[in-house]
This record gives C-alpha cells, structure tokens and sequence, in this order.
C-alpha cells in the first residue's frame, strides 16, 4: 500500500520517533488493562455498599475479594493509576507528533538549504502543512494500535462473560461494514484532492508575492487573487466532504452500540443466556467496545487521509537519499 | 484582556463562524441535556432488569415511569438522539474551525496581493500556522461554552441530590486552583515564546532560499542552516513544555476525581447523608462531572496558548482596516 519495507519507513520516521511510539503504545495497553481493572473495581465497591445487588461470580477471579476495605483499595489503586497513565499516555503522544513535526522539518531545511535549488513555496508547504499531516499520520497509527488491542481485550471479556451474545452481536456490527469501507475509500479520494488544492493555492500565493510589483504593473493582482481564492475554496470544500463523511462513521456505531445493547439485553432475560448479575458487566464492557470501535474508525480516517501527505514526504526523502540524520 | 470590543471581534471572526459556533454550542448544550437523560435511563432499564436496586425515589421526577418497555423506550430515545447529536457536533466543531482558517486566509490573500508589499516569510506564517492556531483557539471557545454549562447542570443534579455532600466536593476541588492558574500562567509564557520561535524558524528558511545562491558562493549555507535548526529545536523545547504543563493539568482533576468519589460514599453511608440508592446517581453524575472539569481545563489551556497567535492576527486586521469581507 504505501510500499518501501518496513525498514526504510522506521528510518524515515526516525529511531526516537519510534521509541516514542512504541511507549506511547505501552502506555495506552496497560492503560487499556488498567481501565477494566478500574471498570470491575467500581461494581465490587458499589456491590459493597449494597447499592449493586451483584453475586461474587459476576466479578472475574483474578480480582481480590473482601469487603468494604478491599473494594476502596482497589478503586484507589485503578483510579490513580488510570489518572497517571491517561496524563503519560497523553503526553507521550503529543511529544511523538512534536517529535515527528521536528525531525521532517530538520530534514526540510537542510535539504532546501544544501540543495541545488528548491521552489520557496513548495518549501513552505512541505515544511508546513506536510510537516505537520506527516506526523499526525504518525499519530494516528500509534492510536490505533492502542484502541485495537484494548478492543481485543474487551472482545475477549465478552466472550468470556458469553460467547453465543457476543457473536451474534458482533456479526450486527458486522452489517455496518460495507458502509465504512465506502466512506474509506470516499475519504482517500478527497484526500488526494485536498492537497492538490492546497499545494496550488499556497504556490500561487507566494509566487504572486514575488512578482508582485510585475503584477500590478499589469493590473494582473484581482484576476491572481481571484484564482487563490478559488483554489482555497475548493481546497475547503473537500475538507467538508472529509468531516461529512467522518461525522457519518462516527455517528453508525454510536446510535447502533444502545439499541444493540438493549436488544441483547432483552433478549438474555427472556431466553435466559445470562444471569442478571453478569448483565451489567457485559453492558459495561460493550459500551466500552463500542467506544474503543469508534475510536479505530477515527483513527482509520486520519490515516487514510494522511496517508498520501505521509507517501510523498516519504517519497522525496527516498529520492534525496538522506542520511538518517537526528532520527 | 484582549481589547477591541466583542463587536469588533465579532466582525473578525465574521458572520458566518459566529453563526456556526452558536450552532455547535446549541448542539453541545442539547447533546449534554441529552447526556444525562441518557444516564437517568440507563439506570431505570437496569432496575427495570432487576439489576440496580433501585427505588423509583432515586430517578430524576420528570423520567416516566413504567415497566421494561417504558425504559427501552428511553433508552432507545436518548441513545440515538445522542449519537446524532454527537455527529452534528463533531461536524459543527471541525467545519467552524475549517470556515475560521477560510476567513482569515482568504484575508491574508487578499492583503498581500493588494497591499504596498509583504514579506513572503511574514505571509506565509500568517497564512499557515497563524491562521490555524487562531481558528483553535476560537474552536476552544466554543468547547469551553458547551463544556461549563454541561458541567453547570450536571452540579446542579448534584446539588438537588445532596447539598451538603455536593458544597464539601466543590471545596475539595478547589484545593488545585492555585496548582491550575500556576500553569496557566507558565502556558501563557510558553505560548508567546513558541510564536517567536516558529516566527523566526520560518524567516530564516524562506530568506535562505531566496538567496540561496549567495549563501552559496559565501559558503555561509552550514552557518545559516545551523541557526535554522536552532530556533526549529527551541520551538520544540517549548511545545515540551507546554504537554508537559497540559498533561499535569489534565493529571490532577483524573486522579483526584476517584478518590474524592469514594470518600463521599464512604462518608455518606456511614453517617446516613444519602440513601444507598440516590448514591449510585451520585456517583455517576460525579464521575462525569470530572470529565467536564477536565475538559474545561484542557480548552482553558488551549484558549490561553492560541489567544496571543489570535491577538496578533487581530491586530493586524485591525490595522489593515478591510471591511469585513467575506465574514
């Protein structure tokens, strides 16, 4: 798909880039387990204070029984590391994405000031807005990673809690699929589209800046500013296709995740597939599902749009044949 | 503290934008009306379940009432309303931020094409990342409007389920203000910083490639490349600074918010200040409570970062005294 083996990308990304996202995903995995710690502790502290009419086997085994003490220690316990690793998971992927910004940059300039010869606006937005959509590419993967494992891990307790429910809702999410992928491939589309218009509107912009003073000579500045401003119409446009169609993935799962909640729900009673008690687990760990499944397609759009900015910054570091350099 | 009178700010951020962020704050208010419709059902379905033991008392008074089909009524309702409004917001948020770096660009085109002259490094910052901190910093106003009176109802809940719990927890919170408006402080510093660093970042580039050659023949490229990236790597040693204030401040509330939950039902059950069933509610509209406060504080941490980039390109539109054009 974007081609070159995974060694050159991890070259082109940078080694520190790469330790940053290996931690950041680190991070985000055992924030993912710390979460359904936290998740189970709250029930066995709400079952203490007689709030939950919750037996012992609704809870899974590997968590420490008792009363009251014990419930608040390990709501304690989650709760504060769930606060920490939220605040270094976060920092984490900020710093990656900075990190990222940084080293294409250095790159940029080093290359536009050894080079032969570079076009100052094509400069300019590769050092800007490339530079910047390269890296948040870079993000987006690092959260994907992130949200398909902890949405491996709440599959799992699904399963766990009951296998017949947890198929046939995952084959009711399944439905939604065809949808997605052809907002995916719509999004691709408009990806490409949108950094034509943006590389032509920025290049007619710092070209006209240039010859200026020829252009007013001529009278020529209202027909060159017209043409900019088209092209950055036209580049806005396609930005609103993109939050049209992300808005539309996002919204699928999140009206369907309650409804399929309660249908199964529902179901569960009447036929009797699980006992109320480990009902309310499992419509916790599906709310959380779903949430983590919304995330992934976020994150899906954000690479899918990325993807050509990262490929042709990839592109010309292949071509200029770098060195590694601060990476 | 930014000066020039909401009208004049109102003008530069033009109609059109001002029309969308009401829009998207319209929708933020509903979606968080919604939000705790949406938790009040949940808990009447999962009495209705057999789940919760819940006594009707605990439910808000205008939730109706009934068996199993009156709350997957509810729930139904509330679920898929959220979900729309969720997508209606997330498209208002990107597409007012879209409309505001529309605006202002096509501001920065117009001037540089029609004014005396302009120095294309100058340009190009504005039209680049000016113009999008500042069209953030106007999409954190609209987060900060949505989120505080999110947060304003769910304390108002609070405070009708227990007064007395609810004004001890808002002192408790009110322990971090000094720890908040101290980083708050520092993001200020930082924010001014980091705009003269890129500022500089960028000069340079664009001033070395125009003169490129003679740099050449001066055999000045490695001293001019080696200042480049010196005030590339200071811009990043600033955005460091700024996750690493934003993360402690997203830290603080997340950690400090699960503790004080439980403390509260502790305290509560033992000296009978809630019944056990109006503790489950509580709990709940605590935890999300904290989420707003997080929120608030993250868009307040934003806000402060972007205003100076905002301030200035208001300045500079100020001075330019165009009409307000396409807003």
């Amino acid at each position: 798909m974007i081609g070159g083996g995974l060694r050159r990308h991890l070259r082109f990304i940078g080694r520190r880039v790469a330790a940053l996202l290996a931690g950041g995903a680190t991070a985000g995995l055992v924030l993912g387990v710390v979460e359904i710690g936290f998740a189970y502790s709250l029930q066995a502290f709400l079952a203490a204070l007689g709030v939950l009419s919750l037996d012992a086997a609704s809870l899974p085994s590997w968590l420490p029984r008792g009363g009251m003490r014990t419930a608040l220690s390990l709501v304690a316990f989650f709760g504060v590391t769930r606060g920490l690793l939220q605040a270094v998971q976060n920092f984490l992927q900020s710093v990656t994405m900075e990190e990222a910004q940084l080293l294409q940059r250095s790159r940029i300039l080093r290359w536009a000031l050894h080079g032969e010869s570079a076009s100052s606006s094509r400069v300019a937005s590769m050092f800007n807005q490339r530079a910047m959509v390269t890296a948040s590419t870079i993000y987006s993967v690092q959260g994907l990673v992130v949200q398909l494992t902890v949405g491996a891990l709440l599959a799992a307790a699904l399963l766990a809690i009951s296998p017949l429910v947890t198929l046939a809702a995952a084959a009711a999410m399944l439905l939604f699929a065809p949808l997605l992928l052809w907002a995916d491939r719509r999004i691709k589309d408009v990806s490409a589209d949108s950094i034509a218009h943006w590389d032509r509107t920025n290049s007619r912009l710092l070209m006209s800046i240039r010859n200026l003073l020829l252009l007013q000579i001529c009278g020529m500045q209202a027909r060159e500013e017209a043409l900019a401003q088209d092209s950055l119409r036209s580049y806005v446009r396609k930005m609103y296709r993109f939050y049209t169609l992300t808005s539309m993935k996002m919204a699928a799962p999140q009206i369907a995740g309650p409804l399929l909640g309660c249908l199964i729900a529902v179901v569960s009673q009447r036929r009797g597939l699980m006992a109320p008690a480990a009902l309310i687990s499992y419509f916790y760990l599906f709310q959380r599902l779903i949430q983590a499944f919304t995330s992934v397609n976020q994150n899906m759009s954000a690479l899918i749009f990325g993807l050509p900015h990262y490929r042709e910054l990839f592109g010309w570091w292949s071509l200029a044949e770098e060195d590694p350099g601060s990476g």
